[in-house]
């Protein structure tokens, strides 16, 4: 038993998804572990001053043309143009410190303009994982996890990370968490499976052997890497911002 | 090594990812385990003729009016007007032998009327699922296991299933399945978490709850019997027959 109000949390698998979700009274947590929320926590662990999410190739050219520094990608190829992908190995201090630049990317990019109009944003990955979810735990609102997923299609990489949050948010005696969601239930178990052996578990998505081909997997394991940050990134009118 | 021609198998949680999925050369398999496709199993293991399912409580109105059985259902509650509402145990053979009968339910009859253009649709439960994929095994197409969901959410129990039916599959010698599909992947993982125990697995589901509070978990049990029946229900125009 305990004295905390009964919080809910449920997870969307794909943008697509998300209209199903009641957004009142809630935190939305964006995912997109390949590679976008991963390489915004990177920039913002490395001093990025802002960074400008932009959903079109077209407004990231506009801002390219005014002087930006323009981080681009579609389907994992550098965007024509822009001055690195989407890779968090690019968000180096001495690419990003004190800087501010504008990433446009396959599927991360569409879910933050998706959950624009919702009071309360957050960027989410393995890298900012327990100082995240020790934040949600300190607030009264429900929680949606937001995963990007694959132009428009579930992935497991953002489903077992919703499942390691909601994991930890289990463990966390500050909240008390009903969860009456399916698919926050088939993330924790996703998770419960996956987290026996990460790597080997990643190896058999669909996702990583479009990376592959892609000669992308150097970042598989970073992507995965706990708590390298404890920075949360939100969205604060048109950028994302370092929580104060 | 085998030298039957690679399929591919791929998992639609919910009507609403359906469109992503290709339909060339693909059997569609409808899933609505709780309870729309179970109860048509049901049927047809009962000597109903045909069943014809229609998407609007305005068809099924249509229909009762010129005299035909109606079995509908929203929500769980028996629609007004309806013979019957689709528990599995309304479709005896004194309700269904040698009769036809009309269908509208919240979410298995809305995965049909989708599919409705795809050259092959085939309708899945547990009450027919070894014979379903021995059939499908015997076939050159590719697989999509379109799942109902509850009111365009995903859901656990026919995710569950589409893993069992992945399952039987690949055991199947005559048939070489590419798994490239993370939602199939995810299926194929959570029916091995839920198999262990399965109705105790089914006690957690979100849906499950809403289920009990109209009273209606008396099927349950039922819902997760495997091979009631060989019979394989079919879409032919507006029908659904038994494969012959």
């Amino acid at each position: 038993m305990t004295n905390y109000p009964e919080r809910t949390i449920e997870v969307s698998f794909t943008p697509l998804l998300f209209h199903l979700h009641k957004k009142e009274n809630s935190i939305v947590v964006i995912v997109d572990i390949l590679r976008a929320t991963t390489a915004i926590c990177t920039a913002f662990a490395n001093g990025v001053n802002h960074i400008i999410p932009v959903a079109s190739i077209e407004e990231a050219k506009k801002y390219k043309k005014k002087g930006y520094l323009v981080a681009g990608e579609r389907d994992g190829v550098v965007l024509d143009g822009a001055d690195f992908g989407n890779s968090p190995f690019n968000f180096t201090k001495e690419n990003v410190n004190d800087r501010i630049f504008v990433i446009t990317t396959t599927n991360g990019t569409q879910a933050i303009e998706m959950a624009r109009d919702c009071s309360k944003v957050a960027i989410g990955s393995f890298l900012n994982i327990s100082s995240l979810c020790n934040w949600l735990a300190e607030k009264n609102e429900n929680i949606i996890i937001l995963c990007a997923g694959w132009k428009n299609r579930f992935n497991l990489e953002d489903t077992i990370f919703a499942g390691a949050m909601i994991e930890n948010l289990l463990s966390n005696k500050k909240i008390n968490l009903k969860l009456n969601c399916d698919s926050a239930m088939a993330s924790l178990d996703l998770w419960n499976v996956a987290k026996k052996d990460l790597i080997g578990y990643v190896q058999k998505f669909a996702h990583r052997e479009r990376l592959r081909k892609l000669g992308l997997d150097d970042v598989i394991e970073y992507c995965f890497t706990k708590d390298v940050t404890e920075i949360i990134p939100v969205l604060d009118g048109d950028k994302l911002v370092k929580l104060k």
